[in-house]
């Protein structure tokens, strides 16, 4: 038997070496905007849908077949490690995460046990396997960051000013570093058994982390994300960091030990390729708006953001935030074949480019 | 009859001029956190309470007695012009304005007649004549930028991912530049009358610029920003220019022709004094989450403020985005006579370093 032929161009360019084609896959591609998705979902908590291995395989794979796109997302939540070990936590459609006992005092330690996930999480190691033999593309892994799972943790829920989280960073830092420093393993050891289990790649997702200063981030944040890299690079597999509005803490995210940097729609990719240095690569900064507008105009702004990719090595075209529930997924089509198109007419002319030079 | 001494500090370091102490005012200093401004507020609509001159004046007096802080800024709402020319928007409590008919087309335009602020905002104008007969500081008046009032116009209320505002600016950019080119002759009007009244410093408040690339902004709001600072330039009065996550845009919004760029708490004095090139003074930057957490930290976030500001001309001590209404107003007090001390040292020190250079 023929084996099949593996499409690997999201761990190239995730290693930041150029590809011939720009790979692409969409932050939420699984979920809300696919028909085939509402079908099969239910009405129950999301977190009852992961727990079940082949409703969320199954899940993770309905974008594959509907785009084409070069990488399979686990279909998870960051809160499934905090959730598994009994923090008390739900997700609630239409709200978020929601704690009915915040994180807010060193009590509050003892509710967050040390994750085991072949116990704990074996429906998300069933998941991944269950995928990876079926998917010729990787099959991304996740996690939530430490900061952004605290800030669920400590604020309850979702929120708007950060209020209760940044108390305690500034009036009790011991107690947020002891969060931070548990918050850390569960996501290094959900990320262990996801690798384990056959993804090839992984995205820490610290959507809310620009909500605070370089200086704050620089201290209390980034060790532990740092941490997280560094406690996975014995896998030698390519790892994403990303965030939303994260401008002001673009040269600290990327030097994390991140292999590549998610960049949302509020920078340009040549101003984001030059504040790091190209040392990594760089994935996203489509604004999901776009995927609302028409296709003429989505189209258009696709390409804009190709001709910018042009500068970085190795770069994944993504949105710059999760795909809007409002989707329409033929516009996301649309995307995935024309990025295949357009984005391997733009790295040509680069490499042509450079050729001359 | 010895004339009151004018406390110009706020003029001075707005103008980016070096001043002996420190000045310091807060957005949102007069309003919800007060319990003199809950007993006098009543519970109809703002906008209501903005048409009673008295009310107003006495409302924007407020924080000025109990603080002692060194501008009083008008009472009123960045809406007031829309509103009074009869576009049809209210301020819903707790929610903020809410538009019924959202700007969707260009029939919308006719509902956008000029300001006439005299016969149209008799109300401010008077608030404004009131107060600077009483203060001995200066008044600030203010306006909405286009792009902010723009968003609310569009959306129809507050939002979070601006998707209708965005949707045309890409797909219909005639109709939102005829929106901007209104917006920007109300705020021009509003502004004028204001200061022709007595304001003798404005602020543009952009709070949602950031949402915005640099690329984006630049083409579509800044030009609408400039023309603002520019027509008023006649006047001869600082003017601030102010956004909430705005990192990824401060060189650009810096260059629009402000004295003063407001800067918000996700990043530091000192980087964006370096990205500006000291070429306008700053203000802000000290987390409106500090002024909850208890008095040792927010005087501990308060001195490390002010300690950034050293490398700034002219610098005026300010929150990075509005008061909090859980603020307690001791806490803000505690702030103010901290910030004239300290502030006061360290402007020393920074001077002496000078001559020691």
């Amino acid at each position: 038997m023929i084996p099949i032929q593996k499409n690997n161009l999201v761990l190239e360019a995730a290693k930041n070496q150029s590809t011939d084609t720009v790979p692409v896959w969409f932050m939420r591609q699984a979920g809300r905007s696919l028909p085939e998705y509402r079908a099969i979902r239910g009405s129950g908590s999301i977190l009852d849908t992961i727990q079940n291995p082949d409703l969320s395989a199954e899940i993770s794979l309905q974008p594959l077949r509907r785009y084409g796109v070069d990488a399979v997302i686990l279909y998870s939540d960051i809160v499934v490690p905090a959730y598994a070990v009994g923090f008390g936590i739900e997700v609630v459609p239409g709200r978020g995460p929601v704690v009915s006992q915040p994180f807010r005092s060193e009590n509050d330690l003892k509710r967050l046990r040390q994750l085991e996930p072949e116990a704990d999480t074996e429906y998300v190691v069933k998941t991944v396997q269950l995928l990876t033999k079926e998917i010729d593309v990787p099959l991304i892994g996740f996690a939530g960051a430490p900061f952004t799972v605290a800030s669920y943790l400590i604020e309850g829920g979702p929120s708007k000013s950060y209020v209760y989280t940044k108390s305690m960073m500034r009036s009790n830092p011991k107690l947020f570093h002891q969060l931070m420093e548990k918050l850390s393993h569960l996501a290094i050891s959900s990320l262990s058994s996801q690798i384990e289990a056959g993804a090839s790649i992984y995205q820490l997702f610290d959507s809310w982390a620009g909500v605070l200063s370089p200086r704050e981030y620089g201290a209390m944040v980034a060790p532990y994300s740092k941490a997280i890299f560094e406690a996975l690079r014995k896998y030698n597999v390519p790892s994403i960091h990303f965030g939303v509005g994260t401008s002001n803490l673009l040269e600290i995210m990327a030097d994390s030990g991140c292999s590549t940097l998610g960049i949302d729609d509020r920078i340009g990719l040549d101003q984001a390729y030059a504040r790091t240095n190209g040392k990594v690569g760089l994935q996203g900064n489509l604004d999901p708006v776009n995927i609302l507008i028409g296709t003429d105009t989505t189209i258009a702004e696709s390409a804009r953001v190709l001709e910018e990719s042009a500068v970085c090595d190795g770069y994944i075209f993504n949105l710059g935030h999760g795909v809007l529930p409002e989707s329409n997924p033929d516009t996301l089509a649309a995307v995935v074949d024309f990025v295949h198109q357009y984005g391997t007419d733009i790295r040509r002319q680069a490499r042509n480019r450079a050729q001359d030079k």
